[in-house]
This record gives C-alpha cells, sequence and structure tokens, in this order.
C-alpha cells in the first residue's frame, strides 16, 4: 500500500489548484492525486468542442502543471473510502492519507422525463469518448434539440449551429433563457442574438416526453406540441458527485452535497472538500447556493489546499461571477440580480447605463455596452451587476466582482480610479461603471 | 452681466464631469459652462486623428450631454478672475458665480532645445485647426521624429506610421519608452512591439538641438548623431494651465499648478479646482504627484462638483492608472512600478506570471499575457501592477486598481472570486492576478 501525505481525489477546476495549492503551501509533504480519467477535459470548454475547436482532444487540461509541482498522479477509480484508517481502496493501488481533499466533482441531472434513455439523447457527461460518441451523432442531425436555456445550453446551441447542423432549437422552461443569472432585459437580448444566429428558442416551454422507436426523433412539450430531434442534449444543471463521501458516512447536506465548513472541512478533520461536489453557501445571507462553476472550485480549492495542515483561509460564500459568449455578444454576471435581490428580501436601487465601449465613437471595434448595477438602498452597498458588451465584459465584471467582495458602496465606486483608453474603453466621462453609481446615489436621496 | 450660481471654466475631461456632478448633486442651481473652444477635443483620442480616425473632426465630445444635463454653454475666453467681487470677464458676457470650478487643463511641456520655433516642429496643442495643420504638414513628411517615447509618443508614432510616413522615429531620453509607467520587462516588450510594425526607436537618446533654415530638417542628438526629419512632433510631457488662479492670486503649488485640498477647494472656499490644472499627490505617499491624465481629472471632478455647496467627497490622491496599446498589443499599469516602489523606499515582493487569455488555447484570440504585481511585504497590501495581452487588458487593469484602491492584501487576491469563460479569459485554474498572489505569499514565508 502506497502512503501519501495528501491525497486529492479529482483532476479538474477542484482537484488540480487544490494539489498545487497544498504543494505552495506545505512544500515537504508527498501529494498524489488520484483521477479515473486518462486525459481531463477542460469543464467550461466543452461547448466549444462541437464547433470552435472542432475535438474533445483540442480541448484538455495538460497534466504538465502536476509534474512541475511535484504531484504524483495515479490514474485510478477510487472504490471505497475508510476515513478511520485513512485509507482508499482504488482500482488500482491501495492508498494511505494523512489529509484527503474530495474534489469529485458533478454530473448531470436528469429530468423526470419519459425517453431518457433513448438513442440520440444525450446528458453533458464530461468524458472524452463520451463526447466524441456526441460529436459523432451530430454529424448527420438535422434536428436538434438543446433542452434548458442556461449559459450551457445557449453555448452548446450555438457551436452545433456553427458546426452545420439545420436546425438547432432551445427549449428552456422559465420565460427566458439565462434567467438564473441575469434580469430580462439582458435575457432578451441574448435571446434576440441567438435568433439572429438561426436558433429556435422556445422558452416558458416544458418538455413533457421524449418520444421514437429507440432512437428519438420527437420531443414534446406541454400542451401538445413536438418538435423534431435526432439529437436532444440535456443542458438542465448538475448534480454533487458525493457517492464516496456517502458511502464514508461523511455529512452531506440537504441537496446530496459534501458538507464542508467555511474552511472546506468536512465532518472528519482529515477530509475536506471543495468544487462541484461540496456544499456552498451564498456571499449574501449565507443560505444554501446551487451555483456550480469551474471559478468557484478554484476559489474554494485555494482555501481547502491551504488548510490541510492548520486553518490559513475562509470561505465568505459565493459571490457567482460569470461570463458567457455567443459570437461577438459578450455577457456577464457577478453577484444578485434585480429579481434575486428582490425575493432575497432586499430594498434596492437599481440604475443601467448603455454605453460605447470606445472613445471617439469611430475607433474600431466600437458597440454598445449596457452596465446594470444594484445597491443596497439603506448602506449603499452594492450587491450585484451584469454587462452586455465585446469580449472586455469578462474582465469588467471581475472589478465589479472585486467592488461586491469587498462590499464597496455607491460613493466608492463613483470615487473609483479607473484607467481608460480610446482603443480599449469607455470615455473616463461616461465610465459605465462609474456613471450607474453616480445615477444610483441620485436616486437614494 | 449674467448671474450663474455655478460656473465652471474648460469644458474637457475636468469640466464637464464637473458639470454634470453638479447639475446631480444640486439640482436647484444655475450653471454654465464658459469654454474657449467652438469644438471640444477628445483628449485621448488625439493621436488617433493621424490615423485611425482620420480627422479632428472624428475626435469630439459632443455637447448633447450638456444641454441633457441644462448646463448653459457660453464659449468665450475668460480675460479675468476677481475672487472678491466673485466675477469673470470674458471675451463674451462677463458672468458672476456663487461657486466656481477650474478645469482649465495643461498646455504642452516645450523642452530647453535651441529651434523649437521652426517650421515643421509641433508640441501638442489641443485644438482643431492646431491638429489639422499638423496632419497638413505630414502629408508631404518623409521623416518624422518624435521627441518623447511616453504614451503620448508610442501612440503618435504608431499612428503616423500607420498614415503612410516613411521614417518615423522616436527620440526618447530614458533608457526605456513608457519607463515612468512600466518596467523595462514590459517597455521592452513594447519597444519590439513598436520596432515590428517599422518604428525606428532611439532610447537613452538626448535632443540638443533642431536644425534647419526656418522650416526644420534635423534633429541633433547628442554626441553629435543626427536624424533627418520633414516634422517634429514633442511628446514631452504638459504643465498645468494656472494663468487664470495666478492672476487671481490663489495659492499655487510648487510646480506652477492651482494648489488643492483633497475635497479640491482651492485657496478660496468659493472656488475648486480639478483636473490637469489642479495640484495632485500620491495615493502612496501623498508627495506631490506629476500625474496628468484625463481619467483623473473626471475622477476629481466628480469630487469637485458634489462639493460645491457642502463637501461630500474627499480625494485619497491618484492611484495613476492607464493603458495604452498599439495594433493588437495593449498595456495597463495601476499604481507603483517596481522601480518606483524601490525608489520611495518600498520592501517589495514581485511576482509575474504568463498565460493565455483563453481557455483552451485553441479558442479564437488566444495570445500570451504578462501580469506582474507588487506587494509591500510586511502588510502583504498590493501596490502597483502591469498587464500585457489584448484588449480586455484595459479592464483587467482596472480591477487590479479596485485592489490597490481598497488597499487588498495578496490573500485577498487569492481569495478573489473571478468570472472565467474559454472565449473571454484565462481559465480559472491559472488566473493570473490569483496565481501571482499566490506566487506572491511564497515569496513573503
Amino acid at each position: 500500500m502506497k502512503k501519501v501525505d495528501i491525497v486529492i481525489v479529482g483532476g479538474s477546476a477542484a482537484g488540480i489548484p487544490a494539489a498545487i495549492t497544498a504543494r505552495r503551501h506545505y512544500q515537504d509533504k508527498t501529494i498524489c492525486l488520484i483521477r479515473k480519467e486518462e486525459r481531463v477535459l477542460i469543464p467550461c470548454g466543452i461547448p466549444y468542442i462541437f464547433g470552435t475547436v472542432g475535438s474533445p482532444d483540442k480541448n484538455l487540461i495538460p497534466d504538465g502543471v502536476l509534474e512541475k509541482n511535484d504531484i504524483e498522479l495515479l490514474v485510478a477509480e477510487v472504490l471505497s473510502l475508510d476515513k478511520e484508517n485513512k485509507i482508499l481502496k482504488t482500482s488500482g493501488e491501495d492508498v494511505q492519507y494523512d489529509r484527503l481533499v474530495l474534489a469529485c466533482g458533478s454530473e448531470p441531472v436528469a429530468p423526470p422525463i419519459p425517453g431518457l434513455d433513448m438513442d440520440g439523447v444525450f446528458p453533458v457527461v464530461k468524458d472524452v469518448n463520451y463526447l466524441s460518441s456526441i460529436q459523432e451523432s451530430l454529424k448527420d442531425a438535422k434536428d436538434v434539440v438543446i433542452i434548458g436555456g442556461g449559459f450551457i445550453g445557449i453555448e452548446f446551441a450555438d457551436e452545433i449551429k456553427k458546426s452545420g447542423v439545420q436546425n438547432v432549437t432551445i427549449v428552456e422552461i422559465a420565460p427566458h433563457c439565462l434567467s438564473l443569472a441575469y434580469d430580462d432585459e439582458f435575457c432578451i437580448e441574448m435571446e434576440n442574438h441567438l435568433i439572429s444566429r438561426g436558433i429556435n428558442i422556445m422558452s416558458g416551454a416544458k418538455v413533457v416526453s421524449i418520444a421514437g422507436e429507440g432512437t428519438v426523433d420527437t420531443v414534446v412539450l406541454e400542451g401538445g406540441k413536438s418538435i423534431p430531434a435526432d439529437v436532444v442534449i440535456l443542458g438542465i444543471g448538475a448534480k454533487a458527485n458525493s457517492d464516496l463521501a456517502r458511502q464514508a458516512e461523511l455529512e452531506l447536506s440537504a441537496d446530496g452535497a459534501v458538507a464542508v465548513d467555511r474552511n472546506m472541512k468536512t465532518s472528519d478533520d482529515s477530509i475536506f472538500a471543495c468544487g462541484d461536489c461540496a456544499t456552498k453557501v451564498s456571499f449574501f445571507n449565507g443560505r444554501p447556493s446551487a451555483l456550480k462553476l469551474a471559478s468557484i472550485a478554484t476559489f474554494e480549492a485555494r482555501i481547502a489546499g491551504a488548510n490541510l495542515f492548520g486553518i490559513k483561509r475562509e470561505s465568505v460564500g459565493t459571490v457567482g461571477v460569470w461570463s458567457t459568449a455567443v459570437g461577438d455578444l459578450a455577457m456577464g454576471t457577478a453577484g444578485l440580480t434585480e429579481a434575486m435581490a428582490r425575493q432575497a428580501g432586499y430594498d434596492i436601487v437599481a440604475s443601467t447605463v448603455d454605453s460605447s465601449n470606445r472613445h471617439p465613437g469611430g475607433m474600431p471595434g466600437a458597440r454598445g455596452t449596457k452596465t446594470k448595477l444594484l445597491f443596497e438602498r439603506s448602506s449603499g452597498v452594492i450587491i450585484g451587476g451584469q454587462v452586455m458588451g465585446d469580449v472586455a465584459v469578462g474582465e469588467v465584471i471581475n472589478t465589479l466582482s472585486a467592488c461586491i467582495q469587498k462590499k464597496m458602496t455607491a460613493e466608492d465606486l463613483v470615487m473609483f480610479q479607473t484607467g481608460t483608453h480610446p482603443a480599449l474603453t469607455a470615455s473616463p466621462i461616461v465610465y459605465p461603471m462609474v456613471n450607474a453609481a453616480e445615477l444610483a446615489i441620485a436616486q437614494m436621496k
């Protein structure tokens, strides 16, 4: 039996940074990362396999970073966890650990719809061979239906459309796509953009069954309408992969994730968990959070990896910062949306500004952008932001994330010293975040 | 004589936001903005007149924002200021004010070089007709020399080269271009980029005279070397335009700028000043700062405009956040450089990471980026950052600016919750700012 100081189970967006962080903080410890996959997919890159990058082989996390950090890699399935004796039984060697990090990720949720087991119906499983088989099925497909209009759904739709499929339809149960992350006015912009790219959107529509004879041929909606489908992709969401923790009788949260405290420690003092498999709470009110994002996984991994032999870091809960892009339209969101904030009981001030991302407007790449900020009225603290525009939106949202995490007020934002440049940003006179904050202050009086 | 509650002198990056901010905070006051220019140039856009946008007419600040905010515009030269009677004499109507904001801007510095008065030698004066005359002179120019390799100098050089001039040479007295804003490794990248675009760079070179017979034909360097020149552009820097304040016997600072306190109030309680004409101090040590940026002007204007009838806002000093772009290479800087920090007496930890701006690397627009962060060793507080990469750098630097302004520590940065996306940003596993912070922490131990 192999003896290792630190064992990480899982080799993706949580496992890798957990291992690297452990190495940085515990230079004299031995570290072993166990994963079942020969090759690990970049999770956020999966939709792009089907159009832009063209193959799962071009969307892999390289193993070099493990070698570089002196982290042993064991490709094997973990069969059981004996937490009393600190032993993992695996399909290869058994391993004894001193500290263990569970970074087991998540699995796609299967909605309660008859017909899911038919050929041609694919949940998004993060496996190279599986994704290659989806790609194979898409080759001859004429009608593709994506169930779920979240960011995975819209990205899959656009990439599959790009690959040459004639009819691509998103079916979303909510009134709008992306409505868990954006307020309606942003969702509608993205829907219109998708429609302009030839994608069909059926929102406010519930799938009641998937029909066919062994192989799918139709998706049936509530009300009787049916859509032809050679291939169906399920982009409904994901649930924590906590089988190992359950078997070992670690405490789980109500949603079945591995329960962790703010230090990412489980109910066993030698075992930590991070990423999609671990339970999460909201930065805003401490309630359970359903967010599962690679960027949250890396954040939690940096906590878990540092805390293994002495607590150094603490999670403030998930802010929820993410972005998406379809063609030349990018959108980012951080914190609460207006709808979420009102539902959570906040008295809010919202302000929105439309502006250009260049100055003067004749500079190359100039386009309209929309920035919406949300503040708690009595304190003036920023609790959310949404932005829409060009590729730089992916970083604008991180500026807003910094403001939210540091609980900056509208006054702080107005006093924000920005860098601006004609070829890169909005004019300093109308820098959207600053301008929106000033407009919010006027409403607070 | 016209009587107005609030008078702003100057209509550019300080004057406009001062007026707008005053309107937002004092809705029942009358506001008049006096400026001498019929049309106002976007200051940062001036280099782009010569290549990308093609004409001064395409680089103007629209007046619509004044009308929209019920701000009267008076196009006239202010001839004198009588602060006892609160009267401005102008080339048009005289105006009596209750509160006055001086937003008079700056003028190009003329270096002590013989020959500056020759035809073909142009300081960068912010005037539509004047810039049109530079453009006219460039039409037949074969050899253009830019004196000064700051951001104005390199942007002018690249735009003039783009416009078709055969030989464009930057002469910079320091060992590298941009060295007031970037550490050497960044400066060298930009210099190599400029060279690859056909621009000649002579750094560590001092101009001793400009020669010719009435019209410039040669720029002579220390050591005797001379460079042919049909046109010479001076991009040396700017000095505060404080003539009106001097005449009115307002207090000036040692460098001749209008002295202001942290509320942007001058030595007269009814007069405020902001932007290039006002004295500035560093965010880091409170010493005088020579920075003159449109984004600082707007920041100060939002303070001055809000404080006119009751102090509400205070300047923390200038952080110094700016970016530049040449072709597809963008660079941003915030706070102190390593060289500046060491000179100021900081014990610093510097860390640099090179990474991609996309994940996987096959995503469109993927390119290498460089991120350098500087932390004060004992506190771990971030005091500077430099980034190099694609267009999104213009916003990345604003995330760093938020971190610097809120005195975040390396630990805060490691705990930063980012938004990431394959088509927009680096991978969350190697998000450069977070990664650089973790590497810095390892050095602090």
